[in-house]
């Protein structure tokens, strides 16, 4: 490292300073001292190097800004406003003190975008680079996974799948062939959800009676939500299939002979809020069931196969 | 792995379970909903294996103790009490559920005895051990670094270098000596400090007029104090060579050949308390002056060497 620890401490200082009326006292003291709501909504995520991200696949603004979004998404899951986030980064000792600010911009934007502040954080030396975030928020009306009701509506706030599809063409090493493609708008979107997804805050879910965002998976966390609420999902297919942006990732997933299937109901990490309730906004996909667990209704067989991996979900 | 990863959620909901009128909703959903207060305070930190703590050194419920304890501090130096845990822990995959469960008690047991509770994780994979914790606690009155006033005076809640003393016996391979030594009593208490620090929670420094945890050492966190409240700290040895405890470790000093004021001054991680004020308890060690900076006063020059390291907080 060209530099010492004082300097990136000025330099993050610097990112992170914010004259939010919520922020009594910042960084630079032995904790930061905020104001605080009725309830608090808490989580923490982490991001390991080789796990979760790839310096070859993201720039160090888009590993700051993914790992931010995965915090802050927990918090809108939960029908809640993110207000402060706390950063744990262990370095290597090898990124510059360039990377080091693009990484804390990263963060530091998003959490901006959200409408939230980076309050406090620390820094580690580690063989392996990652970054632990925390994030506090408040909700008057918390939502959480256990509320949905047979007879409720399913709905996503926009298409899942952009992700996962992203995430295909890095690990499958298709970035060069899909430049030379027809449908490279499309893919350059997959990537960028990949790389920074969007977090669909303006959806209005607050009437919703359960609520989480995708991180591991439409199947997975539609699981969650079944077991949780004592109920099951039934996925309607021919929904999915019949909504906006369906036919464009489809396209994309044609290009790449990808069973599109798998990127929507298998891929996580584009931080899409599935919700049940009645009337609400975004994409219906199904309705809550009595029958525990996960069924799938497709009368014209547009899924085709049925990945062995899910049989565990049903 | 010998077990699966629902194995470990579930005893860590287990260990973790809470009936917690403060708890609103616990760990099994996106985000844990809790019982928020008008001024919440904030920390993170992290540890890391091999900078931090060694595995060789200590036992997982001493290391989980410890990280939770170094959080635990920084909340206690702002004059506040720790409500809420969250643990971002990333694991090697050679860990056994049975050291899981030591990790995750030790960080239970610290949280319970604190009057905190843990609400929430994540949990990774990671070529490299490490615990990255987050406190949220409150404070009617938080005490910061910058309220110090000339003619304060400062004192410690209790005597700083027991840490220091438990790392020297590890980092110098003394432990198999030091049990043969009549000081090995002495010596089994710097290792205990070193290896599952006491927080003098019970010492009242409400009053005091700033405050910081010696987290890295007496005189770096002295030299904030003096840094954020545009003072200086005189630290008078003769004071610390006549509190209480100053005897028996000089004493373990003896046997190690070591000099004592290496530990005391430069030694941190027992997470004592230092602060600033008028009729305060604890160990009164000097006064708030004018002239910037550390300074000492040592009549009987007590303190005959002045490492070279100190220089620069001077």
């Amino acid at each position: 490292m060209g530099f010492s620890e004082s300097a990136v401490i000025k330099l993050l200082a610097e990112i992170f300073a914010s004259s939010d009326e919520r922020l009594i006292l910042g960084i630079g003291d032995d904790a930061a001292v905020v104001r605080g709501f009725e309830h608090q909504i808490l989580t923490t995520d982490i991001a390991v190097e080789g796990v979760h991200f790839k310096r070859a696949w993201s720039s160090p603004y888009e590993i700051g800004a993914r790992i931010a979004k995965a915090n802050i998404a927990d918090i809108l899951s939960m029908n809640g406003h993110c207000d402060y986030l706390l950063v744990a980064a262990s370095l290597t000792g090898e990124e510059s003190l360039e990377w080091i600010g693009d990484l804390a911009r990263g963060i530091a934007e998003t959490a901006k975008e959200a409408g939230a502040i980076v309050v406090g954080g620390d820094l580690s030396k580690s063989p392996t680079l990652q970054i632990a975030i925390s994030a506090i928020g408040h909700s008057s009306n918390p939502i959480t996974r256990s509320g949905a009701r047979v007879g409720d509506s399913i709905y996503l706030s926009s298409l899942s799948g952009w992700s996962a599809a992203g995430l295909y063409i890095l690990q499958n090493n298709l970035t060069e062939q899909i430049e030379r493609s027809v449908e490279y708008p499309l893919a350059a979107r997959a990537l960028s959800e990949y790389r920074n997804p969007t977090l669909d805050s303006a959806i209005n879910f607050s009437k919703a009676h359960a609520m989480a965002d995708i991180s591991d998976s439409l199947l997975i966390q539609g699981s969650q939500i079944a077991q949780s609420s004592k109920v099951g999902i039934e996925i309607d297919i021919e929904l999915i299939a019949a909504s906006p942006e369906f036919h464009e990732l489809n396209l994309l997933a044609q290009e790449l002979s990808v069973d599109i299937w798998h990127w929507i109901l298998g891929g996580g990490e584009d931080h899409v809020l599935l919700a049940t309730g009645e009337n609400l906004p975004g994409i219906c996909i199904g309705q809550v069931v009595s029958e525990p667990g996960i069924s799938f209704r497709d009368p014209h067989q547009k899924m085709k196969v049925a990945p062995v991996s899910w049989s565990h979900f049903s």
